[in-house]
């Protein structure tokens, strides 16, 4: 493996692969394996716990961390290729990137969606010129439409848990003070997807995830058995359910455009998980959520803290994944 | 040893064993004794010896080390139960705290009194929230009106500098531009107490430390055979004393009005530590303090830059209690 | 070596014995050399390279690094001898240098200059205050007019570009939306001085280096057997040259007078290094800048992406020579 940047990037089979090396590492612990070996994490974007748990999972396997975040006592960084850089911006990704690289083993990166121009963002345009730039293996943290090392935590919190492979799983949009990216539930919907679930997307008019986030997502479920549908319909959707997967996004409708957006979302403080929501799922039907979550806006306290939320276990099996990840990277390395 | 919160939690002899430990490790490293242990550092507030005490200190003993600090590259925190999350806030302390001890084997935490309730801040309302929600070992790196960290190292300063444990410690007011919390000396003046010494708090009208904190104090004292008083008169408090003890602290009576404890503390430049101070004091008197310390407000020049002043060397012993600390909370875990 | 401050501290025969070491580390990595140690970072002024290779460098000779960064999640600190700590920096250099060193092995230091009174800046006064406060083996992270990890690295560059110790090296100026620091251009001018090249300083009207520091590369290079001249003859300068340096720095004519330098810098919009600035340099002479650099206003993307460019190599070597520098303050210690 020589770099972690999507789950579509890898077969089924070797994603499942994966997670059976998570599970490995995470019985039989090998801390001496990445003994000598820096990561380097850039995050261009605020981040707890993919800074805490590449940091612990790195270190747990015996290696070292450094840790850049432009603006935060680094200069910050311009991404525009051609610019003249006379604004605030003191240093290019085209040299940090190759230098923090050089620096390094392996190079994590996070960078949000610019949220200016949805075809860009879908084009992972920001992203790629990182990865152009990079020689090392690279991991991707979180770009415009991506965050696979969530993605990979939430298959295998759902193997935990014992979720079928065929059960319903319902990703529905929730309620947010402003409109968020579209990373999480893309990476989402084709994790569910390729795992080969019955996947529903709930959420409101004008909500509906790009064509090629569907498509993407639809291509895998046809691989795996699985499939992808879309609604309104919230009892429709959440009858049967093994998971509510609650997530927060813009519309891609009004890309861009905060103010439009923002009223559009006035009007949808509904959408906000509550107990009423399981009435007609399946009776162990689990909350799950990336985080960081608003509780009462997104989701309800009475969701969040009774025993369906897996959110706490999520989250610490990022840790556990992403040392898979990082022995494929660079044990074999 | 479970969890690290207060000095009160532990007997006499528990301390003075703790201090032992200390000792030992300081002259007998065991620079493997913590290998594959990785420590949290959750920072609330602004720290330096902390920050850089606790990784040194715990990257001495083999151990690893990741510091989470809200704000600063890291989501801003919400703590207040039930809030409806539409704000600045977007993690709850409910998600955060859990996640990061599922990554670590040891959380230290730092959350300084939020300063509007006495009430609630000498109930440690907040630091309490924190320690139910963390399943591991739980350092209080400075709570409301708590810093047992702080009080170890000045403890084992002492012992250093063989004060003796019946010697009369005075803990005096000093003046800062602004209302400080009153962790530190209501940690000090326990210690002070559980130590066995003839307590002293010097203080202007209307600086007199809460009841619950002399109370607990005086506690401390009685099973010691130590004792607790306080005054307004600095030449009869300093006189015989074998240490000087420079703390600021914001008034309780005016506790959250910034303006009304703005307005005392305007007549009371005189509450800064000067040479003439020591006049009566015993010969060999030290100027304690916590650092930071603002120079020529709360104590003077003169005072810091000779050889009374022992703050470098209390600075210094907050890694090497801390590694005791550790030690006991992480070697037989 | 006890400290690493100034290449000017050295011998040229200590010099290349370093980078000889370097080399060889570089060859044959050592990764168990620093285990147990630690190495403190301070950091007053924002850093990429400083920040990632100090690290990294640390971490493949198996020790370990704390960073402090005031201001980010630590108390701002005061300088100024006698200062009435009233204002916003909570605490002073006197305390916070000691304490930071009493938990490290090592101290770095990055102190750009004050920028207000050039005299004060070429005598360091600043950094000088550091040094007598450490007593612990210090580095130089970048001071008022120095900046020794960036000299040593460059000459490890042109070493593996073969580029002769007698060859021509032109220090450029070039422009940038503001006056930088005079760090690197003195530490850079000193260093091809003392590898004994015929330096050429080129440089607008009004940017003459002070005295002091022509005179010390001239130093330099009388032992060494090289020569400093310096010129507006861009031209003249350019002829032959090996290497074109290029760099930012502020008018010492107007130094601290922000408005009257930045007037200046309007007419040298056509200090901008370009592909025809390579007309009449040597076939293979080698772009050189220590970053962060501002494509486009200091040097044009044509060039920096062009394979004359060496400013990642440069920026790599940091770590190499920088594993030299903490082997010799920390092996032998």
């Amino acid at each position: 493996m020589q770099r972690f940047l999507d789950l579509a990037d890898f077969e089924r089979t070797e994603v499942k692969d994966l997670l059976g090396l998570a599970a490995r590492l995470q019985k039989k612990p090998d801390p001496h394996a990445l003994a000598g070996k820096v990561l380097g994490l850039l995050f261009m974007n605020p981040s707890l716990r993919t800074l805490a748990s590449f940091q612990s999972g790195m270190m747990r396997l015996g290696g070292s961390v450094f840790v850049i975040t432009p603006g935060q006592g680094t200069w910050q960084l311009e991404t525009r290729s051609g610019a003249v850089m006379n604004g605030a911006s003191a240093e290019h990704i085209k040299e940090a990137v190759p230098v923090m690289a050089s620096y390094c083993d392996a190079l994590g990166v996070r960078m949000f969606a610019e949220g200016r121009n949805l075809q860009a963002d879908i084009n992972e345009t920001q992203f790629k010129m990182i990865a152009d730039l990079c020689e090392k293996p690279l991991i991707n943290l979180e770009s415009a439409v991506n965050h696979p090392c969530q993605a990979l935590a939430d298959w295998y919190t759902m193997d935990e848990l014992d979720v079928p492979e065929r059960g319903k799983f319902v990703l529905s949009w929730v309620n947010h003070p402003r409109a968020l990216p579209l990373a999480v539930p893309s990476a989402t919907v084709h994790m569910a997807a390729l795992r080969g679930m019955e996947v529903v997307v709930l959420r409101p008019d004008g909500y509906a995830l790009p064509d090629a986030v569907m498509d993407k997502a639809r291509a895998a479920a046809k691989a795996s058995g699985g499939s992808v549908t879309e609604t309104t319909d919230r009892a429709a959707a959440l009858k049967g359910a093994r998971v509510i997967y609650a997530k927060e996004w813009g519309s891609p409708q009004h890309y861009g455009d905060v103010e439009a957006e923002s009223r559009m979302r006035e009007y949808l403080n509904d959408w906000c998980v509550k107990d009423s929501w399981f009435k007609n799922t399946a009776e162990d039907c689990h909350l799950m959520h990336c985080l960081p979550v608003r509780r009462n806006v997104a989701v309800d306290d009475e969701v969040l803290d009774s025993a369906r939320s897996v959110v706490i276990q999520e989250a610490f099996n990022r840790m556990v994944v992403q040392m898979a990840v990082l022995y494929r990277l660079l044990r074999n390395a």
